[in-house]
């Protein structure tokens, strides 16, 4: 049986990540995992492709001094950005939201519309579309963008608010007047709304949570390289993050479940430093 | 007669300085100005004064390559979170909102009560309390950071939206009971709810437009200076903004009130490839 030690990266623009991070510690909980959230430069949504594709790129160099036995791109708009591009130019297995979650959603749909609710980047993309095509050329897709959905979670309102619930209402009236047979929650952030959404669509629909279909991805991927751990104990978990350590802190609770300690800042600027004397991986690995 | 050609610069997170340079404009029409918006890390009001103030220094080292006559921090978060600490390192004057919004919101109460309506970074720095409590210490001030509003705007939403009435309506009710004299728009986003929010507090209050209030600053300062322009013919405005340059030229019109042609894109990690050959900012300056 195998028995690899290093940790998983997880990287995501800013919180929401952490819904990965709790798919991933409930399935694979003797895994350690290594968190950066870029809270200095989130959200990415609404940015270019370019910008977004340079910050992943910062970042993956960032997390391969930790010898992670994969990166684990929580973020849906890196995903879908920047993924493409990077996924060739690093030796370390990638694994980013998209194509998990078009394979569950390809899945489940069975020939029916699939409905695909991210951020304006990743909707203008049209990752999540050309991906479910790729399972199945005649699966129907439409988008839509829900720009309030992330600061509405970040605020943390409660489900049951007016303004939140009148927000969902208002982002899937014409969605739901097509009767989707499959709903994607095609960012990080969505799952936390996900109760007003199935209320609101109905309980015919099949919601799609990409943090669980990515965090089965990465089971997958480690059973299959002989990459898992079989440590009994619970996995580390540390973060760092580009901003903010305390207001991550303080809102983790929501998307975890529980409270974090161990949050470090260090900003992209700071990266370079880390660089500069060119230490091997080996040198550079944290004890998780 | 002054005939200072030197433009203004005027600095903003992302977008909602453009307020600031429609009342400029209105007011001073012979001067140009240079705008830099660094929509790759907008927005700031949830980040730390920490990150703000260093985003605010490398901003202001790329604006000084202009030559300005002064610089403008159209961004409250930005200058009450960076301008105290930064305004004593530069040699160009620079005008932030919180002090003109401060002393317009002081004068209009008549010691009757001022409420801030701002960031959550605003919010915490304290910086309009104080300051209008600079004027005078007796007038009763309180806070309510707003952070929906500023990604409302940017969603372009119209003011008759039911989602924006009830935003408005959920922020302000607990602020509305207190009947306060005047409510400070203590965000450079927040003018564009301008309607919505008079019709919520009702005719009595005094409504201080943050960027109104500075852009009188600036004529008072220019004028002090003898740092006028006298040109005759409409000053040219030249934009440079980190990310996105085609988002920030068409949702720039709803804020200008005209379609900006003029974008540039340059990121900060460029700034420094222009600081590194030491031109001198005369041999930078470009023909405005």
């Amino acid at each position: 049986m195998s028995n690899d030690q290093r940790p998983i990266a997880v990287f995501d623009s800013g919180l929401g990540g952490l819904t990965v991070v709790r798919a991933l510690r409930r399935r694979l909980p003797g895994e350690s995992v290594i968190y950066f959230g870029d809270t200095a430069r989130v959200p990415y949504g609404p940015k270019s492709a370019e910008a977004v594709t340079r910050f992943t790129r910062e970042i993956f160099q960032f997390l391969l001094h930790f010898d992670p036995k994969c990166i684990v791109v929580a973020c849906n708009t890196a995903s879908a950005l920047a993924v493409p591009e990077l996924v060739g130019e690093f030796a370390v297995p990638v694994i980013g939201t998209v194509e998990p979650g078009a394979a569950a959603a390809a899945k489940a749909s069975e020939g029916g519309l699939v409905a695909i609710l991210a951020t304006e980047a990743t909707i203008a993309s049209n990752q999540y579309r050309n991906a479910i095509n790729r399972y199945n050329p005649r699966i129907p897709v439409v988008q839509k963008a829900c720009p309030l959905f992330v600061p509405i979670v970040e605020e943390g309102r409660e489900e049951r608010n007016p303004l939140v619930r009148m927000a969902v209402a208002e982002y899937l009236e014409a969605v739901r007047r097509l009767r989707p047979a499959v709903v994607v929650l095609g960012c990080t952030h969505y799952p936390m709304l996900r109760g007003p959404i199935a209320e609101y669509l109905g309980e015919s629909v099949v919601l799609v949570d990409t943090a669980e279909a990515t965090s089965e991805a990465v089971e997958q991927l480690l059973h299959d390289s002989s990459s898992l751990s079989n440590d009994s104990n619970r996995g580390r978990l540390l973060c760092y993050v580009s901003d903010n350590t305390q207001r991550f802190a303080s809102l983790s609770t929501r998307f975890l479940g529980h409270t974090i300690t161990d949050v470090v800042r260090i900003c992209p600027e700071e990266f370079a430093t880390l660089h500069q004397p060119a230490p091997t991986p080996r040198r550079l690995r944290v004890s998780v």
